[in-house]
């Protein structure tokens, strides 16, 4: 059986969700794997409903239906609403804290607290957010190596943007560095 | 019943296929529709197989299995092979002709001829051939408005980019304003 993981991005337009599932799908590109991203968003480009997912695996896929779902990215509380009951018993949970109200929904799977938002504010620009979780989901699951992250990023930001994007990243990764992951584990980043 | 609408893009990858979809859905958000876009593609960043599909609608949509495929973009022999047939009895096929052997696989699709690749080294460089395509594909259908279509370029890539990417935008739409549309029509761009 073939390694596969499925990872959905859940918030709002304008957050970079779209971007979240192309920039991850990439680098899963650049590891060797096979893809399939998908997006669903509008009618409003800033501020409406919006989801992307990635699919990577060793072998060739299509479009499939998602049967497992074993990460969720999360950086709205309409997101978390929508979409916590989808997630696998076992799954990890990534939830922008400052974003969402507490859940207490779900007690099996694992919740890994980002506080992206805020830190894309100190490193000047909330746009950036999006990028800081990916480097948290990247340090804490490996399911694309860090290297093949930035060259994504990179490939996938204006160029004025590259330097703050990659910062970010490396921010979600301290996050996940810093603290003892658990079903109780925030940060502040 | 609501408008609705569903394009392929087929090439390899580098050919900015997940890109097509993207920008293609972003503009549609702007001119208020709602967006599914997704794409599949690996296992290598260059020359490997990538597919991209956008369903645009006036009403919101969820992640829907193609039931018609109302428009294919091919930028490659191997996709116009693999995605011919699922192109819908009276649907527009938009093919660089340069990049692809003749086909008369299909007698019952209207044929665009757009040599996105030539008219792209025009421009100096081979990477906005997508863009071409674009430009013809909004010129053509009005699938997205044209400010849209610039509008969601410009959010998608690199800054140093716009400038020629927006001249390729214009190139496909000249290219479909100099022809007479039919089965057997050509263009040089």
């Amino acid at each position: 059986m073939a390694e596969r993981w499925t990872v959905r991005f859940g918030g709002f337009g304008g957050q970079g969700i779209v971007l979240s599932s192309v920039v991850t799908g990439l680098a899963a590109v650049y590891d060797g794997k096979y893809v399939c991203q998908r997006a669903s968003y509008g009618s409003e480009a800033r501020g409406g409903k919006c989801k992307s997912e990635v699919i990577i695996s060793d072998e060739e896929i299509s479009y499939p239906l998602i049967d497992k779902l074993q990460v969720l990215v999360i950086m709205s509380q309409q997101a978390l609403d929508s979409y916590i009951e989808e997630l696998e018993p076992g799954g990890l949970l990534i939830i922008d804290p400052d974003m969402v109200e507490e859940t207490d929904k779900r007690k099996d799977v694992e919740i890994l607290k980002v506080s992206a938002a805020k830190t894309a504010d100190k490193l000047g620009n909330r746009i950036v957010a999006n990028m800081i979780m990916l480097g948290a989901l990247q340090a804490k699951t490996g399911i694309v190596s860090k290297d093949a992250l930035i060259k994504s990023m990179k490939d996938s930001v204006a160029s004025r943007f590259v330097e703050i994007n990659e910062k970010a990243i490396e921010s979600g990764e301290h996050i996940v560095e810093k603290l003892v992951v658990g079903d109780k584990t925030s940060s502040e980043g």
